[in-house]
């Protein structure tokens, strides 16, 4: 892995975190994006070489609105970026970790993504990305 | 702020966890630190320029111990890096937001921290950072 490409964190409303992050971080969201086969809205902020990724859900079913509705807002997973998706999902699998998805899928900013079950990894939803 | 300085992870065990990061990042842990003012043990590994600080509580009352008895093994903070943490912890208030410890305090790794009260950061706790 080679870096904390971005850590994604939950929220109800991007209307009412954007103005909150953009004070709390003293930097500009450069960015927003839906991504409809995750059922979210994301807002991107630089620190450093990592984003913060805030999540938004568009449906009462997505992943998100189901987090939010269980935990509360907060952290949601941590993604690193990685110079070969397949290979380091095969090495992960060869260690004993469960991916959540056999093949990479689209995620946002252009990535290919997969994500690891946090129950083999203390609790923490770890994302591995890859630029297309 | 300068960058993510650390991601916090609570864990049960440090026997158990670091192991599993060390297969989990393909690097090792190169530090550990007892936090006696935090009631933690600590275990560090690197990621680009962010490091994993894995957290085990050193005693049943300490803030991981809670955490970890209330939601689990899981992400417990996000660190970043400040310039000059008295001047960023007085932004940060004139922002409206609030903080757990009026004055910098000795945290892991040789640093000053101060944390946010995460009721004002959707969920997320928030550490300050500055190397000492």
């Amino acid at each position: 892995m080679l870096k904390v490409e971005h850590i994604g964190i939950a929220v109800k409303s991007l209307t009412d975190s954007v103005p909150l992050f953009e004070k709390l971080l003293n930097t500009e969201c450069y960015k927003t994006e839906e991504v409809t086969g995750e059922k979210v809205n994301t807002a991107f902020f630089r620190q450093g070489e990592t984003k913060i990724e805030l999540l938004e859900s568009t449906s009462e079913d997505g992943v998100i609105a189901k987090f939010v509705e269980k935990k509360g807002e907060g952290i949601h997973h941590i993604a690193f970026e990685v110079a070969d998706i397949e290979a380091e999902m095969k090495r992960l699998q060869a260690e004993g970790f469960v991916l959540l998805n056999e093949q990479p899928k689209q995620g946002a900013d252009n990535k290919l993504v997969c994500f690891l079950h946090p129950k083999h990894t203390n609790g923490v939803l770890i994302e591995l990305c890859m630029e297309r």
